[in-house]
């Protein structure tokens, strides 16, 4: 899935990955947008709906070339596709999740990933009880067959819902196979070397941002 | 806990709920750099620490009054501690679980909420077969109990884990019974009135994000 040449890998060096985080949410905008019939719209219209400054609207996008034009405001289809391209989203991608506890099942009957093109297609586990078994029609294998799973399925992306002692034992393993994204469920930030990605689901954070609300009685 | 002036009320009004969302991620970074030893930062360096633009940050930080002294940067733990404040991160939050299937158990045993000041004090659900069973120490009481439930606890918050086609109706109830910040797990975005908060936990955006870099081969 990667065309990359010379100069392609250099930009994806120089993008930083708090930039990369947001354009998921500028796509989501853009496609609201979209639906609403809106076609073009310049980065003061967009900061306000994304609620960023116009400037860093306009620096975040200057990573990828130029989208708009000078005065003229974005084309929101064009930049939607481009977007979505950029970020690999007209591909499908095959996921496996690791630790297929009360966590792992209720990710493995999440609704959300399959339409946005994630496919679980692998999960495993080391509790002997559990393997063999099937979870929403996916075997549970266990954690020694990780590199044939890999490999049969082309598994670019796992899902870790391991208890936090483990996390970082089997985000080793994953990055050993080759896997290069990893979304982790345990409250702890893993190690991962230079080229892997780790994204935490952090609920804390969401927490944090409606006590807000809560303490000064908005 | 709300101490609220009209001047307070006019404030709180005026900040907009993205720009809220940040402050927990900076109030994080900013631990970071208080262990780390750093004193004072300017926009500059907590910008590169956030990858946001220091007009950003300036703005954000503006809402909520003058926090640096023009060229001199910002005091580490001055803003910390500010910031802890304006978002009521050093209350105690008691926090209700609605929904107490695999999702539920899991957020019941969820390590992380505990040391940041979020009490999960209760559980609710409307299976027969769960009500009375005691999940990590909280009794799952029936949906109907909802009312006395939020009042008997001085419960604020509540993390709904029900599946997509119950939770609207749920959050209606919650919202009913005065709870004014709710965590949503389902992939939906549910409706609520003006002075509610929703935040929705989104595996999606944060796959999204890393498809990037699987994408273009870095």
């Amino acid at each position: 899935m990667a065309h990359s040449s010379p100069e392609h890998w250099d930009q994806v060096a120089t993008v930083p990955e708090v930039v990369v985080t947001r354009l998921p949410q500028y796509v989501r905008v853009l496609k609201e947008l979209a639906a609403q019939g809106v076609q073009v719209a310049n980065s003061q219209q967009l900061g306000e709906h994304l609620q960023v400054t116009p400037a860093q609207i306009r620096k975040d996008l200057s990573y990828f070339g130029r989208f708009g034009k000078q005065g003229r405001g974005y084309h929101i289809g064009t930049l939607l596709e481009e977007l979505q391209h950029i970020l690999g989203l007209n591909e499908q991608w095959n996921v496996a999740v690791v630790g297929v506890g009360r966590l792992g099942k209720a990710i493995l009957s999440y609704p959300g990933f399959t339409p946005d093109g994630f496919h679980i297609v692998a999960a495993l586990d080391n509790n002997p009880e559990l393997i063999g078994q099937e979870v929403e029609g996916v075997a549970v294998r266990p954690m020694e067959d990780l590199p044939g799973v890999v490999q049969q399925h082309n598994i670019q992306i796992a899902v870790v819902a391991v208890p936090s002692r483990f996390t970082q034992t089997v985000i080793d393993n994953l990055v050993e196979c080759g896997v290069r994204a990893i979304l982790n469920y345990a409250p702890i930030s893993p190690q991962v070397p230079t080229g892997v990605n780790v994204r935490n689901i952090d609920p804390v954070l969401s927490l944090q941002s409606m006590t807000y609300f809560l303490a000064n009685g908005g």
